[in-house]
């Protein structure tokens, strides 16, 4: 016989598309039984400010998946002059309001609106999209608290695909307040090596080859070269640009990575899902009723 | 002539004692106008749960360096056997006494306590130490808020010797909330490419050798070796070991980096002048009476 050709090393996709339907399964089953013994449903508030169209479709998204689950969405929609100050106090009432459990507010809120905020005013036990402070600190010491939902749904998959993080090399591009800081604080809670890499980064390349575990969150098409993925590499992609393009240019990169998650129906769908089964964890705190 | 032998590369101290004078001393004049202007004088209550010798020490040194400040100390010692209820209780009430402007919760406090509980009982406002959650999302989020004294001191000092972390690889070696963490993210903050090593990490020399500042936080006598310092590197050796030994080959680290805290009379000193320094920031601003 012939010799055969080296095969291409070619990635297992990271089906994010069907772990996350695991979760709202779960998740759904759970609401349910929730709402079976306390007569009370879920309640997921979801503040929009203004109609920006893109924002006005992940609200949208967000609430046909709740009401799917069987978690109610309490639409807040605000007109685009809202001040901080009436956001704040709306936010504010939603967190008293012993019928909502989880508060969603849909970001960016525009120019005129001090974010920072508007996220403190969301009660820690209802800040189910984790973006306040707390969350953020509860991630960092890996102590009890809500993940922001993209890092959430990113550990959600590893675990998924059986990829322990312990004493890997593992490069977070990017580092925003809900995604790169976030992401690489739950890695190091995992006993990853975590380097945060950004717009001021030196020679992105070299540190991109060293990666077993790339997260790349920096929101450029194809931003990421697959000539520097490391061989075996993990890599995942939360880059959701126009075109339904990632950060990462996937071709070349899944030839080389053992594990990538294609965009759209990798990262996407965790994010979402992770928000419902927080809500859910909310609700059943409050509630009184968390199943043992 | 005869050809002069290379020069060994040394490394210049950085002199952690001297910056630190000057932090001091502008505290100091900052205290006393604030007690000219407003009859009222700075406060940090200083809370010491048992009698563990070396966190005596440290309170004592803190509340001689406080007095020579112009800074009142109120001392508050608890009994070994102080209860989390009872130690949350009391910060509560510290938090809420309107002639005191910092908290200092000498720590560990003893296996029997919930530290973090205790923390977080600490207002926001006069968190000097900077060890709540809020404290540390700031840090991590560049935000207005209190810096964990060590993080907050060596990011003064590598100031004072014109360091500038924008684009260069910093290794922060251990990851402890109080230290590694904090100053990893304020590094971040401030556009170093940073990554965070442990005990999980493998091949830590290849990762030290990388860095253009190290920072040393594990707590083991000499653990970094010299002979993997970077030449030219900034070496910040945060690590206090028995005998006045830090995390890093000291001698043989100075003849290859460029800068180098000394162990004693690095990092030590500028960690009380933050805590002065913030103690005074939030006596100002307690007090309605902030310098323009």
């Amino acid at each position: 016989m012939a010799a055969q050709p080296t095969e291409t090393l070619n990635a297992q996709l990271m089906d994010g598309t069907a772990v996350a339907r695991r979760i709202v399964e779960r998740t759904a089953a759970r609401a349910a039984a929730l709402t079976e013994r306390t007569g009370a449903t879920p309640c997921l508030a979801t503040v929009l400010v203004g109609e920006d169209p893109a924002s006005v479709t992940y609200v949208r998204m967000k609430r046909n998946r709740c009401e799917k689950a069987g978690i109610r969405s309490l639409h807040v929609p605000l007109p685009a002059g809202t001040t901080t100050e009436e956001l704040v106090a709306k936010l504010t009432e939603l967190s008293a309001d012993p019928e909502v459990h989880g508060i969603l507010l849909q970001h960016p809120c525009g120019e005129h609106i001090d974010e920072r905020a508007a996220f403190e005013a969301i009660a820690p036990e209802k800040d189910v999209d984790g973006v306040t402070m707390r969350s953020f600190a509860a991630m960092g010491f890996a102590l009890p608290g809500f993940a922001s939902c993209t890092p959430g749904g990113i550990m959600r998959l590893l675990d998924a695909y059986d990829v322990d993080p312990t004493g890997k090399r593992a490069v977070v591009v990017g580092r925003s307040a809900i995604l790169g800081k976030p992401v690489g604080m739950m890695l190091l809670a995992r006993d990853a090596t975590v380097t945060y890499c950004h717009s001021r980064t030196q020679d992105l390349s070299s540190l991109v080859r060293e990666a077993d575990i790339l997260v790349a969150a920096v929101g450029r098409p194809e931003f990421i070269r697959g000539a520097d993925i490391k061989p075996g590499a993990v890599v995942i992609d939360a880059g959701y640009n126009a075109g339904n393009v990632g950060d990462v240019e996937f071709a070349a990169a899944a030839e080389r990575a053992s594990l990538i998650t294609p965009v759209p129906g990798g990262v996407g769908p965790m994010t979402i899902a992770v928000l419902l089964e927080q809500t859910l964890d909310a609700a059943e705190r409050q509630l009184g009723a968390a199943s043992a």
